[in-house]
Order: structure tokens, then C-alpha cells, then sequence
């Protein structure tokens, strides 16, 4: 890898300074902050004692996602979607993303006939909200399931993985990891990776944002990716352990 | 005012501990954090240079306010509005109460033709919420202003006044000062006060939540009201002076 | 009070002409038209034997309120909330007032699950509309309880108190009852109150349109309000003394 | 035609009585109540200064129509279109044809670059809603056309001939005219007719309820139809000469 | 009828090369292609075990039908109804009269709690789109029902008889049969009729285009209506027999 | 590759039968319907002279695309999304990737300002439509472009390579190419792959279907891709070529 730095100071393959704050707020069965540098996002895990009507009457539950910014979370305000009175194709694309990464993590047969919602609310976008929604939403997913168990609401740990997300990217013909807004907003290809922590993949989406890209920038990509996943899932096992619920 | 105490040990004329975290984000033109006991709002201010259509080529500006909920703030989710697909009945009182509040502080002529929109998302709720969106929201306000009349952006100060805002209410047949949730949830009136800083009402709203109450009744909440927004006045100022832009 | 007449050669204390129909409609179990001057709305209370979700299987019953405008109700027409999809803030945070002012004078225990819907259709406005609303309101409320004692379809009388609303504001400085359209939209504060028979407050709303007032300011509109207020509960209990069902 | 009468004992050729009220409203360019036995519709025009964007800068109008009911202007309350969040199919079919069947009766050359909007409020409902929309919707197009000739907003009349319509039927085998309620929803054949005072069919929409009928009952309806209508367009004649406007 | 071709060469009482193409689809119960000259429409007929609320538990079902252009499928493109968030009045009526239509065919007594959903999909649109949907949903019906019957789904035929739809208009002056978009479009008077195979009239629809039409007008359309129907009822039937389900 | 073949006797790394039928309707500038076994989708792409706003006056022309199925494509009818009023996350999710695929392939700067839609209507759904419609999508696009410079409307060639697309998964542990429906449903891993014609990936999608993949999978359903794009766009030119416009 070059030893060229961005203008952040950051080399290609280092991630930024992350910090996830357990219990953020009263409410949640488990919430977190995460900041990824700027980008901070609070996620919340709620557990209600209901499913969805497809799953009624079938023992398990379900685990779905939804994402949102508040308005002035960018660089310029954008319109409420409750005002526009729907939700962007962009904002469905990656809630559907968060569940479906989330899922991969867990057995919902083990939680009985219940609904988790993970909600990933970004206060403030620097680029990478997708990734840093699905590594503070297992947190807060993780921090709910210690706090049952603790409870004696579920009888064993349906968690068999844990799960994160970086981005990855070529900006300027450079392959690099966790790629902060003025980064994206000019990368030619736009690479996110989703793996748990036994090194496998759970979802890799890459996109040339109206370019193109070959097998090998492919594989350089997703190289980075898995440096980065591994300090986020290390980081992620040491607070869950220290966090009293 | 009576000895006795509230389940936290406040006394019936006294508010809750409160914080103001000034430029709480990044990219607005003010922001802050207010904190109200377990009630927390982020306030942010957000100027553009267009105004709505009725107002067009006349010389003046606008300010409006947005108010919401996270799903999570509570002690149940709550469904979000943009599934819903439209916002609530409540929302909407909310919201245009917060937009005529710190219309009432602001001289529009003096801005031109730009619309100030002020943000009030709630991220935790016990209470109190839209009193502190708008004690919060002149903070936003306040902060934004400065910043421009620093940048020259803004000719000379178009504030008129602070605005703050409290609740008080009748429980259990007594008047108290800065209902917290399990106050105001059991409360047989609940009156929201808003004034300024010279003393002067901006808007009174008592309601008798099922019930009624008497014109003495009614002074003695607007007494407690006073009371707590003069405080409030004061660490508005303070905050204010304090704050780099 | 001041002896300066208004432009329609009403005193300052003075409520408009007020005609009260009952039995309006022939589906209705209770309606009226109610004129106050020019502003006339169509009032009628509906019957049903559901409940809301909320409420079900709990042997008590709900009360709740909706209301309109036709389009051509006023100097300009307005578009149709039924054309633009959705309900609009005004017209919501009306109906919210309308429906929590029936409910403080009714003992909903008493009418078992059943749901009353209060439907108050402007067909003219001049100003006033939401407090002719409510008190025309009143009115198809205690026909239709009129009607369902005498049919044995309720056992005892569950009506507490009339509830009857007007305005009061400041109009270049001085103080007045019963703003009709040019008064309201040029007044300083326009303030609603609406009260029970027994003189008590449901609800008092004080707004300082882009002003402020002060607390004597206040303290005069609110004896201007007690005086029309009993004026109006004095017609209504004619009214529906007469009143055959 | 048998001399059987029907249950309100009127002969099988007979309209319902008819009262038409005009400039029912104060601020409408044109307005009339029209009550066909217990039908009762609020129809008002309104003129604007703006066409739609298909015909901009074309030098013609354009006339729209918009229906809606009361809530509870039938046995059973309805739930409003506005809190649905959209038109029933109904509605708008009914609405296009009221449009259509007034855009009949005017030269839209001549009113110049304006919008002409019929709106009908149906405030009690048996029977003939759409019918009596458009007899009344032609009066309020008339008054309106009357007003704005003698105020010399309008060059030269624009009407070509008067617009009315009613509804004829099969209820139990016997075709009969202006069918009630009670009779509508039980007829095989429902026919609505709209013709000019010329005798000319502007439309004919005949439907069997899920039956079928044969070119003599065809024929039939239509000589029906043709009788009540000839007697409606002398009413409309009458009233639209002796009003004041 | 005068001997003067069209624009194609058709007679006035000419209908368009007509094809039927049954089993277009492979899994609806019942499906045809249908092509009216250059107007083509996928119908399909789906059978479910659900009624809608209003018919339930009364052993009899439900036949609706829904009717949809693709956006090219005329000569500008038009924008998606889906995206548009909702179904236009024209798609409305279309979908209602359809739906009528279909229901006079068929005794859903003997159907049991079924609902038959007959979908008309316009994939490219020359005129009479409407009329085409009939036909072809006819078609996809009674293939649905043979199907059932083959399959011991249905004891007996609940179809009553066949029914086919046309439109014809005044062009010019000339009473015309079938007409197509470049007729329809400058047409004075546009007629569609429904028949059953039995000669009688389901529906009859005749709009004067902001143009009149006399009784002897309206009968020489019905006149070329019978005639062209009376041709599709012997094609329907041929292929309904011909073809395997 | 393993001998074992498919339940429909495909080899592992085999397409499945493919037509493409081009100017299958007579409107659209570029029309084919694609069938890849019993998928079928009509692909159309419609040019206008307008460009979205925040393209207006750039002297560039935009591409975006629209998705829908027709409500019974697939072997249970599902409701039209017209009729619920909003797209669905699936559907955003799909027309986002065709657009941005199909904006791959072509220098827009070339264009003017045109925006050209591209519109994907699933007919029959059996497995991979995003894929089929992203192939028949640059069909369609290809069409038109030829077109067009025949005619002079394009001064030269905008596309800069064909792009075509085909998924491959991993069924029972086994990666094989081409899923339709009975083995998507079952996949543990489904992925997507967009390539242009010089072997660059466009786009990449590899979804764990609440399952994971390694490294060494992904390869492998990657080379399968590979091959099945190649052998796509050798038909995808010789179609082009052939055909008259």
C-alpha cells in the first residue's frame, strides 16, 4: 500500500477514529452513538412482542431495520421525508441493507415470536452512514441481547456472529478504506462490505458510479474492507464485554 | 408555595436541571444540544436564501420550525411519520406553535429575503418537549445570528427579544412548575407558556385534559410560568455571550 | 368599557347576531346550522356502536371531532384537503380543539362503547369558525343525547355542562369580543376561550400574532370571553329546551 | 304510463319537488341551494384569473367541477375523502361527468383567459346526487355569467343553452323518473340524463346494477328523462330572470 | 350506410382486425392476449379464496377489475400511475366500469367466497382501450372458468353470458363504428356500449365531446354498436371452445 | 464445473434459453421484449427534450430508469403498487440499479439535453428480471441511439460499450449461473453482476440471503457470471446489427 496520505492525514488502509458510546439513551432495550470521525449515528434496538403477519403463529421473530438523517445532518439542509410524506428510493436501499445484514447475525427461531427494530438515526453525515448504521446497529442489537439474557426474557444467545461494515473505494485511480464525503463524492468506484467476524462475507456492494472497475481494483478493495471489518469487530467484542446493562 | 416535594425531589416552583450544548453539529448555522431533565432536543438553525413563494420579491424573510420525534425517544417506539407517510395532528400543533413562538422574536424586514428554518428533533422525551424545543430553538436562532452579523452576512441584529418557554401544570389538585412525563401524564391541566424577555406573553395555551379549571387556577400556573422562563431568560444570555461562532 | 363602535355598529363587548337551527339535517341523531354574523357551520353529531382500538372492551365510550370548509366558504376559494391528499395543520390543530372541548363536558363512562364523531362543516366564514364550531358543536351533542334518552338508548343523562367558545383580542389596541374576518386579521392578539356553564376554563389559547401582550392585556380579554361565554350557554339551553327530537 | 303511484305518491313520471335558492352564499360569484326532495347541494362558482398550464396563453378558459358530501349526509356517515387521503373512484367519476356536462353549455372562446370552478356540495343526500349537481351547478354558472355581464368582466354571453339532468330507472320492472334513494338501491337499470334546452343529449350513461335491459326500456328511460328535464330547464329559466345579482 | 372508407380503408360499420391469443400467460387462471388493430391488452383473470370484507360469510364472491397503460404504450410517453402515488380519474372510471360490466356476466353465487380479479394491461394503445379490456377480460374469465371447471374447482358455470364491448362516434358528422385514437381524438360524440350475448345492454355511455348529439344520432351508433359486438360474441366463442385450459 | 445438471436440465455455467424481440411495440424510439426462459419484460426507451432541474442548462442530457411488474407476473398475483399509493423498497432498489447501469454505457455529454427513460415491465417473472431487464434495458437503448443518428437527431455515437447483466448464486452449496425462480428462492447466496463489454464490472451485488459466503465463493460465482455476460452481449450485438429501425 502507498505511503501517500489523504488530506485527512490517514493512509489508504486506515480507518478513522471511531468511538461508540453504550447505552445512549433510557429508553432503548440497547442504543449506541457511533462516530466514525464525523459521521455519528444513534442506533437503538427495540424488542416489542409482536411479529409481522407473515410470521404469526410460527414460533420465531423478526428483526427488521429502518434508517433516517435529520435535516440538517449535511452540508446543506434536505426536506424531511415525513414532509415529503414518503421515503427515498435512497433511504429504502439502505434500511433493507441494515436488516438484511443484521439478520445474517442472528437465529430468529432462538427469540420466540418477537420483533427487534433497529433504528439508525444519522445526526450528522460525513460519508459512510450506511456501514457506520450496521456496525453501531450490532451494537445495539448485541447490548439488547445481553440485557434479556440478564433478564431472563431469553433463555440463550441468539447471536452466532458478530457483523460490520466499511466502505471501500477508488478515488483518483487509488484504491483506499472508509472513505469520507469529499472522498465519495469524487470516488470512481464505491465498494461496501458487509462480513461478521468469522471473516465471511454478508453482503458486498459495488457500485462504478458511472465508471467501471476490474477483477483486481475488485480484489484490492476488498482487501481493505477486511483490515477495516477485523478493528471494528475488536472493537465492537471489547465494549459489548464491558458495558453494564 | 407549598413544602412539599415531587419523586424527584424537586419543589413545586422548581424546573429541572437543564444543559445547553452550543454548536452541538457541525454544518448549521447554529446548533445546540438542550437537555431538560431526560428531555433532550438537538436545536439546530439552518438559513437559505429563498423564501416561500408568498413572500417573494418583497423584501423580507421567513422562519419556520420543524419538530420531531425519534422512534426511540420514549418509552414505547413509536411508529415514524415518514411510514406513515404524513405527520401527526400533534406534530403539526407542535411545530407551527414553535414557528409563530420565534416569529415573535425576530424582525423579519431586517434579514431579507432569506427563510430561517429551525430544526427540533427530539432524541429523548420525558416531558416538556415542545417548551424546550423553543427555549432551544431561540438558542439555534440566537447562535446563527451571531454568526452572520461576525460574517457581515447580516447588516444589523434582527432579534427583538428572547424567547423561552415552560409548562405548568395542576396535579393531584396542586399547581407545580415543569411537568416531567409522569406529571404530565396524570396532570388535570396542562398550560404551556411562552414569553419574551421583557415579560410579555407570546402565546398561552391551558388546557384542561378532560377537566376544567378556575381563573385562579389559571394565575397561579401563569405565576409559576414566569417564574421558570425568567431563569431560563437569564442562561439563554449567558450561553449566548459565552459561545464562539 | 370603551363607548367606540365597530364597523358593524357593534359594541367592543358585543357578540354578533347568533341563529341557532336545530335539527338542520334528517340523518343526523343530533344537528344544528349555527350562524354567528356571517360565519354559518353546519353541525351534527353521529352515533356509532364501535370504538376505537384503543378503547375496546373497556365499557366506555369516545367523543371525537372533524371539521371542514368548503372550498368557496370564503373571500377566495381553497383548494379541497380531500384534493390535496392530506389534511392540513390548521384544519388538524382545529378539530384536536373541537374534540377535546366536547370531551371535558361529557362523562363518556355513561354512554357505554359507543363513539360520538361531532362533524362542524363551514359553508360561510367570517371569523370565529373553530369557536362557532365548538359551541354549535355543543349543541348536536346534547340533541343527540336528547334524542337517545327519550329512545332508552342511553340510561342516564351523561352531558356534565354546556361548553360554549368565543374569541376575544386586541385589535389596534383595544380589546374586544367576537372578532368577525377584518378584525381577526388585523388584530395584535387573537385569543379563544372556551368554558363550561359553570364559569370554569376548558381551555384558553392566547396568541400574540407575530406580538406580544401583557399579563392585563390577557386578564381583560379573559373577562371580555366570561361575559359572551354566558350569553351563549344561556341560548343554547333555550335552544334545546325547545327543541323537539 | 301506469297510474301506480310510489311510496312518497308520486306518478311514475313525476319529479320530486324541486326548490332552488340562489345566491345562498355571500362571497361565491354565482351560488344557489337546490333541494330535489330531501337532495340537498350547495353549488357556487368561482372565477379565477389563471387557466391550467395545457392552455396558457391560448386566449380560452376552462371550467372544472369538484364534488364532495357532507359526512353525514346519508343514513350512515361516511368517513371524509380528506382523511382517507384521496377521491374515491366515485367521486371523481362523478366530478369529470359534472365537468363535462357544464363544459357543454359555454363557449369557453369567450370568457377569455379564466377558470371557471363548479363546486357541488351535496349536504343531505337521497337519491340523484349527480343529477341535481349539475341542474344546480348550471344555475350558479349562470348567476356567476349573469353578475359578471352586468359588471363588464364579461364582453358577451358565453353560454350557448342551459345544462340539466336527472335520473330515470327500472325498479321492479316499471320504469319510472327521478328515482329516490330507496328506489335507486333496488332499481335493475339506473340511467342518469343530461341534456340541453334544445332537447340534445349531452350524455347518457346507462347502467345495469349488475342486470341488463333491452332498446325499448332503453327507450323508455330516455322519453322519461326528456319530460323531466324539459320542466327543470323552465325552473332554471325562471329563477336565473328574476335574481338579483 | 354510405360507402366512404377511412383513413385505413375500413367501412363505417367496419370493426378492426381483431386477434385473441388465450393462454398469454402462464400462471394467471386465466389469461388472453387481445389486439384491436394497433391496440393491445394482456388481461388476465386470478382467482383467490378471499372476498372483501363487505361479502364475507354470505357464500358468494366478488369479481373487480383493475386496468393500467404501460407509460409507452402511446405515442408520448405518459408517467406511471405507481408513481404518481395514485390512480387517475380516468383509470378509475375505466376500472369501475369494467369491473360492472364483467359482473353482469356472471351469477357469483355459484362461485362460492371467491374474488376474480380481472387485470386489463394496455401494453400499446390505438383507441378503444376501454372496450378492448371488456372483450379481452371476458375472454380471460370464461378461460378461467373452464379451467376451474375441468379441475372440479367449480360445480357448475356461473357464467350467464357472454359480454363484449365497442365503441362507436360521430366524425366529422358520419356515424362511425370502432374507432380508433386518430378518430376518437377529433370525434363530436363517443359511444361506448356493453352487450351481452343475448342482444341486451349492459352499459351504454354516450359523451357528447363538449358537442350534443339528437335521439336519431344516438340510435344509428347503437344501430353499429349491435352489429359489432354481435361479431366479437362469435369470436369470443369460437376461441373459448378451440382452446386447452 | 461438475456434471450435475438443473432441475429444468441446465449445466451449472448454462443460460437459460434467450430471445429478444425487437421494436416490439410501434411508439417508443427503442422497444425489444426479452425473454430469458419463461422471465419476460418489455424494455422501452422514450426520449424527450427536457432534463431534469438540476441538470437544466448544462448542455448534458440524463438517463434514468422505472421498474414494475404487471400484478399477476408471477404465480401469485401481487397488488398494484398504483393502488398502494408508493413504490416499494424492492421496486426503488431495482429501477436505481437499471439506471445506473445503463448511465455506465453512455457519455451523456453526447446527448444534448434529452433525458432518456428507459422503462422495464415485467410481463412474466421467473427468476432474474433485474438482470434481464438491465440486458433488454441497453437493448432498448441501443435501438433508439441507432435510430436517432439515422435520422440525424444525434450528430454521434454516446454509447461507449454494451452492458449487460445475469446473476449466479449459490444453491445447496452449489454456485451455478442463471437462477430462475424455484432456485433463487432457495439460494444461500444470490448475486448480481452488471459487466460492460470490455469485461469491466458496472456493478456487483452479492447478497447473503440471511446466510454468508468466502472469498473463494464469491470468485467462483463471479468467473460464472463472467462467462454468462459474454455470451449475452455476443447476441446483444448481432441483434443490433440485424435490425432496421
Amino acid at each position: 500500500m502507498s505511503e501517500q496520505l489523504r488530506d485527512d492525514n490517514r493512509k489508504l488502509d486506515q480507518i478513522r477514529d471511531i468511538k461508540i458510546k453504550p447505552n445512549f439513551t433510557i429508553y432503548a432495550e440497547g442504543s449506541v452513538l457511533i462516530e466514525m470521525g464525523n459521521t455519528k449515528v444513534i442506533c437503538t434496538a427495540s424488542i416489542s412482542d409482536r411479529v409481522p403477519p407473515f410470521l404469526r403463529n410460527q414460533g420465531r421473530g423478526w428483526l427488521t431495520a429502518e434508517y433516517s438523517m435529520l435535516p440538517r445532518a449535511t452540508e446543506d439542509r434536505n426536506m424531511r421525508e415525513a414532509v415529503k410524506g414518503k421515503l427515498s428510493g435512497r433511504t429504502m436501499e439502505i434500511q433493507r441493507l441494515i436488516g438484511r445484514s443484521l439478520r445474517a447475525c442472528i437465529d430468529l427461531e432462538k427469540i420466540g415470536e418477537k420483533t427487534i427494530t433497529v433504528d439508525c438515526d444519522v445526526i450528522q453525515a460525513d460519508g459512510g452512514t450506511r456501514t457506520a448504521s450496521i456496525t453501531g446497529g450490532y451494537m445495539a442489537l448485541a447490548l439488547a441481547v445481553k440485557k434479556l439474557l440478564k433478564k431472563d426474557k431469553l433463555k440463550e444467545n441468539p447471536l452466532i456472529a458478530n457483523v460490520a461494515a466499511i466502505s471501500a473505494g477508488i478515488v483518483g485511480g487509488q484504491p483506499m478504506l472508509d472513505l469520507k464525503y469529499t472522498e465519495d463524492s469524487t470516488a470512481e468506484v464505491d465498494m461496501n462490505v458487509i462480513m461478521n467476524s468469522k471473516g465471511e462475507f454478508v453482503e458486498v456492494q459495488g457500485t462504478g458510479e458511472e465508471a467501471t472497475y476490474t477483477r483486481r481494483e475488485l480484489n484490492e478493495m476488498l482487501d481493505l474492507a477486511e483490515k477495516g471489518i477485523m478493528e471494528l469487530v475488536e472493537l465492537q467484542n471489547k465494549i459489548v464485554e464491558e458495558t453494564e446493562v
